[in-house]
């Protein structure tokens, strides 16, 4: 007989984990690399330039579409050094504009697993990001009733999970924060003594890698389909790491 | 005999309200302006169209430095048409993480005013903006250690002070919040029943100016110096517009 797992609340990641984000980001780097190549000798690696000056701006400039935006923007007057032509700098923008506004797309089972989750859990929403497009996203998704809180933040580090599980009010170890980022959504949340179940996403951007030696083994289950399952205590777990449990 | 006014919580602005913030945009708005007359026909007038860049941008790109230095982009391209000087792109890009770098400035008094009203009252912090703008400016303002709660919020309308109010569990009535900006800081506030406070700022963005016809009337005061007086329940209202007690 499995028993459920103990927990009073399941929180959960939004991007790439109940909606599609990296892929926009993947293509607008695939476009910024074919908008900039007539303009830059052969050989010149455009996309490690751009992914250069995202890390080098992520202390100042965040999370989000917004710093992207400017980011390309920089790379690109680096990058063609002289004069740009307008369109060049008006398509940067546009792309920005376009991500922004880009309708959200609900990674699959998404709303029956939150309905099948939030029957037997208390359920939060945790994203960093910029706040205009999170709140974009969470308004147009359909899923904010789902949740009892949604917190919309800079960085998901120990202190920020520390902040909001002190605020909710519950003991670290009937924590579970479910998400497809290891750096983001799990190893903070275990080293606060709470429990995360990993859910990868095909795509990860370069700066979200997790450093390959963090030593700690968590659930990692193929897809949110078999979260109920996890929670419900059987062992539908995939994964190379070892389960949490 | 004064009493002192019978709130639980003073919630205060932070942009020209306890620190400056509008001067650096009036400043690279004045930069902007020299930087492109160079490229763009005698009469344009640079500043009305980046202004009205902003204006149609701020539904998307929302509010703070990332948004301004994007629609500063946006502007140049389309003011200067054809081919732009990657110095010119390259200085707004500069600018933008100028902003975004720059030392705190404190108000006069704030520090004061603050640990005084705290000591009477339970204080919070509401304001709107880039997350990672806003939360580098409360980390290095020194003053986050007198609130008990910090917002940071996507717009200060009727629903966030609702929200915030509900959150926080306090009696609209037994709410003040204080703040130059009549449209962000005192009219949503003032709708859900609670107090506000008017302590205005020499410079006003163009996209922050209040309906004239607002019909309100509430306390106005010259500086946040004559808070703790006011508190008390000392007459030391300025102003044009009736004191709101």
């Amino acid at each position: 007989m499995s028993t459920p797992r103990p927990f009073d609340i399941i929180a959960f990641d939004a991007d790439d984990t109940l909606w599609k984000s990296e892929d926009a980001f993947h293509a607008a780097e695939h476009a910024f690399v074919e908008l900039l190549a007539p303009y830059v000798s052969a050989g010149v690696d455009i996309k490690a330039a751009l992914t250069a000056t995202e890390r080098r701006n992520l202390h100042v400039f965040g999370y989000g579409v917004k710093a992207f935006g400017l980011s390309m923007v920089e790379a690109a007057t680096s990058l063609i050094g002289g004069d740009i032509p307008a369109a060049v700098v008006g398509q940067l923008i546009e792309t920005t504009r376009a991500m922004l506004t880009e309708p959200v797309h609900l990674l699959p089972d998404v709303p029956a697993v939150l309905e099948q989750v939030g029957a037997m859990y208390q359920i939060v929403l945790i994203t960093k990001g910029d706040l205009i497009h999170q709140n974009a996203k969470i308004d147009t998704s359909g899923l904010a009733h789902h949740f009892s809180e949604i917190d919309i933040v800079m960085e998901k580090d120990i202190d920020t999970y520390a902040r909001i599980i002190k605020r909710i009010g519950v003991a670290p170890e009937r924590f579970c924060m479910v998400g497809n980022s290891v750096r983001s959504d799990i190893l903070p949340v275990l080293a606060l003594g709470g429990s995360a179940v990993h859910i990868p996403y095909p795509l990860l951007w370069d700066l979200e890698q997790a450093p390959a030696d963090h030593g700690q083994s968590f659930a990692e289950l193929e897809s949110l389909a078999q979260l109920p399952a996890w929670l419900a205590g059987e062992d539908v777990t995939a994964s190379t790491t070892a389960p949490a449990w």
